[in-house]
């Protein structure tokens, strides 16, 4: 798994940004602010920039919205994605305020001929389209009862997507992503499977609506690291209802502990027992606070004890074990020091500046 | 996947738990109060039951940690699982003592004899062993040297892993979990792969050391998910450096994803965007707290807008979707009412109290 193979899948450029192909997984998220507010989604969006978000992706729901992305594009520095349901306008106007994809789900857009347009648009412009089927969103085409298994909807699911896709092509419109997103991990998880074996357009994986920030993340990390340990997705996007922000960390984890991207740091700690001689949690969380800004690929490692504290301890960049109120101090797999609990957290991070 | 198919596993019986063959996968925790401290140890047991708990270790650093295995387990209600390393008398003590498990490491219990003493005891006891090898307590003998493949560390750690099933087997011991666990999520992944093909004993699985709350639930998540998705593991620790009570929270939320186990709320939490006209984030956490004692199988939806809002809502068992300042409530698939927004968090703790 560590040579894990991805699945082959053509290349797609969104601005300056590629994905598809041999390019890594690229990080995406979507702002919270209202779309009109063009102060607050600017913001937003450098936020984003700063913790690694590689493109984003904006709601249009009016047409003040759409003519904002002109100025929104302006002061930012990662591609844009225009987000438009039900009316294909907005899916024009968007294009030609400049965005660098859109996303639509062509479920919800209405007769064909105003699909159509959309596809004109976007191949004069040379931008591509992400088809974003939703199981919430389909529910008409999609559902014909509720509680449907989770392998009936994912096949409900691919046929609608396979018929775009095959809208798409009869109109020389190649440049596609796709995505298949449901609230229900498993019917994500065989929705992207069977659509893998079925074309080679490079898809956007997710779990929608995953939730508040613990349980969201505990379904995203599975969802997603599962189809990714199997080489399917090209970008990720982690919906969670919280901070935009949280949702790229979230999504750097994932693909940190896959090995599929480095980024900053991997922080080992151990979860403490009864053996436990020194206030291992505070000593974690101190480092933890003091490091999310590092993007340098670090592994720390902070244990309490000589069971596998010594061992860990070693195998990492900077570790620490501790011991009866003292801790060891390891870098680069050697004893540099030994301290006191006290001086622990402040002789560790003047370690750790020395490194990144 | 609806249907995944569990590796056949001997049947292990923990106190009243078994785990392996078709039991449920059990959730267990370790506690991190000192195994001397009586009372605090019972607290954090009896609290750990209250959120789901089915089996509980605790650490034994020394002799009074043995004998007080005794004032604990009169106290509380689920199998308690002794933790040793180093001195193979405190494993004779703890048995002595009434645990319902040991967990060793083999490893670090010195000569055969040792470990011999301790199968006779535990034999006698009638109680099983978890042979528990952790990639970092064994680098003498796993580590040749740092930054090994995660492959052949994972090699490694089954190597050891089958010499001791040997060991055991030659003196005809037979009662046995394993697990195979380094803080590296990869190299867990491919070592419980490779000894899932090699034998029939029931998997103890978890990443070690996968650290604070949030990084430490997405190694979990990641690791504990495409192992039991594949079909193995008979019983999950997430080990974090948090409180326990997180550590059963995660795990049951992993089981529930997969559709493996059913306790509680499934929470599907719209993320948010610029089309929505309610504060989601407010209603979803108001909901959350007030709901994490539920234990009644429970599916509700939380959705800011008309896209994917009324598809969720009306596949759950309770949803909302928002609107302009006010949204609309659905049972079991109906529009039951339309309410103000400050008056959505009351309304819809009024119908779920309800339903569970």
């Amino acid at each position: 798994m560590e040579q894990l193979t991805r699945r082959k899948t053509r290349e797609i450029k969104i601005g300056k940004v590629r994905i598809g192909g041999k390019f890594p997984i690229a990080v995406q998220s979507m702002t919270k602010t209202d779309t009109r507010d063009t102060c607050s989604t600017i913001n937003e969006i450098k936020k984003l920039e700063e913790v690694g978000c590689e493109i984003v992706r904006v709601a249009i729901p009016d047409e003040v919205a759409a003519k904002n992305l002109k100025n929104i594009k302006k002061e930012i520095s990662i591609p844009l994605v225009g987000d438009i349901h039900f009316n294909y306008k907005l899916a024009l106007m968007a294009i030609d305020s400049g965005v660098d994809k859109i996303r639509i789900n062509p479920g919800n857009i209405g007769e064909e001929y105003k699909i159509i347009e959309i596809l004109k648009a976007a191949k004069s412009a040379k931008i591509p389209i992400r088809i974003g089927i939703n199981s919430g969103s389909l529910e008409k085409y999609i559902y014909k009862k509720r509680h449907e298994s989770s392998i009936e909807v994912a096949k409900k699911m691919v046929s609608k997507a396979l018929s775009f896709i095959r809208l798409f092509e009869k109109n020389k419109f190649f440049d596609i992503v796709l995505s298949l997103k449901a609230s229900d991990t498993l019917t994500t998880i065989n929705a992207y499977r069977l659509l893998a074996e079925k074309c080679n357009y490079p898809f956007h994986i997710g779990i929608t609506e995953a939730g508040t920030l613990l349980p969201g993340t505990i379904k995203s990390s599975i969802g997603i690291g599962i189809l990714l340990s199997e080489g399917i997705g090209d970008t990720i996007r982690v919906s969670l209802a919280s901070s935009p922000l949280n949702e790229v960390r979230v999504g750097y984890e994932i693909l940190k502990t896959l090995k599929l991207r480095k980024r900053g740091v991997d922080l080992i700690v151990c979860p403490t027992c009864g053996r436990c001689e020194i206030d291992i949690f505070k000593i974690a969380e101190e480092i933890e606070k003091n490091t999310l800004h590092i993007t340098k690929p670090l592994k720390l490692a902070v244990m309490g004890c000589s069971v596998n504290g010594p061992g860990e301890a070693k195998e990492a960049d900077l570790g620490l074990a501790g011991g009866k109120k003292l801790g060891i101090i390891f870098k680069f797999g050697k004893i540099i020091k030994k301290v006191r609990e006290e001086d622990l957290i402040k002789e560790f991070l003047k370690e750790l500046r020395k490194i990144y």
